[in-house]
């Protein structure tokens, strides 16, 4: 009932994190209400990505020309370093404006069972980067989950020898109650309380 | 922080409905994870449609060869017609599996104040069809809003003398309470209440 290049745009569509077939045929008719500007422009952008994204050579986020704009910004303090799981955690944690140093993206957590070992992340590419750089302090923002966790402990051990090494703090989520928090997530918090 | 590239993806991503600046940039992001399959699939799905796709020269519904796939399915009752706004009510009529007629897309719904008249909509072409193909009902399915209202009682002023008009029942939804209904919406429900 849906032409064929309509049922594969929104078979594409549902392919999408959150994007269930309802939502895609919805965004696709959506998009046929313009087919003439609003389809090529977004084909446009994603054939753009395709052709000339590829991973910063220094610390592996996206980058456009060899380097991405944060390895390119001398305003960031190389010293200071953050060590994320994947690209998407970087915006995220720019945002908050807390953090002006640069990042290194390890490819994922350590995952034994999945047979992702560190040799399978950027660990050595760190290594390099961290006497290159004479980094003082290494930021581990890995995500709180049992992998993320072994990957941390795995860095921290291989690195605190050289360099200050730090944990994203876990506890209570800003706004969250206390009554109904999980109790890994407040006993985390009870852990890492802090002097008032 | 985002490169060019990555950037205006967001943008364009963004511009979809109900699609907001973070879906856009976790969308984006999880294509990046494979930029060398997944973003050029969904990046020729786009240009197919926007390439192949077209409306019906019968029925204004989307198609690729001239007529859509239902004005071209020979087991689809012609005598019997639906009038909808837009093609995007036509799957989720069809999926009702409770009619096995034809469409006539109208292209919109009268609204005066939007400059939108009798002439901006596909009715003259909807007449011939009816004349042509012998229709013994039409079945209205504009939306239950102001405007499609006032289309619907505008067709059937038109048409009631040539052919049985029928307009899709107004009542609480399956599922809904009668104590959270809308009045406008329970009213409806009232009026159109049926012996039992």
């Amino acid at each position: 009932m849906l032409t064929p290049s309509i049922e594969r745009l929104v078979g594409e569509l549902a392919r999408l994190p959150g994007i269930g077939p309802r939502s895609a045929q919805r965004l696709a008719f959506h998009l046929m209400k313009d087919p003439s500007t609003r389809v090529p422009a977004l084909a446009e952008a994603l054939t753009a990505v395709a052709e000339r994204v590829a991973l910063c050579s220094v610390c592996f986020a996206f980058a456009e020309d060899g380097t991405c704009p944060i390895c390119s910004d001398p305003r960031r303090d190389p010293t200071l370093m953050c060590a994320v799981e994947e690209p998407s955690a970087i915006p995220a944690i720019d945002r908050t404006h807390e953090f002006r140093g640069r990042f290194h993206v390890l490819g994922g957590a350590l995952s034994p069972l999945d047979g992702i070992d560190p040799d399978d992340l950027t660990i050595d590419q760190l290594d390099r980067r961290i006497e290159q750089d004479g980094v003082r302090e290494l930021v581990i923002a890995t995500n709180p989950t049992m992998q993320g966790e072994a990957t941390a402990l795995y860095l921290a051990d291989l690195m605190r020898d050289r360099v200050r090494v730090t944990r994203l703090a876990s506890g209570l989520p800003v706004g969250a109650d206390v009554e109904h928090a999980d109790e890994l997530t407040l006993g985390r918090a009870l852990l890492g309380r802090q002097e008032l």
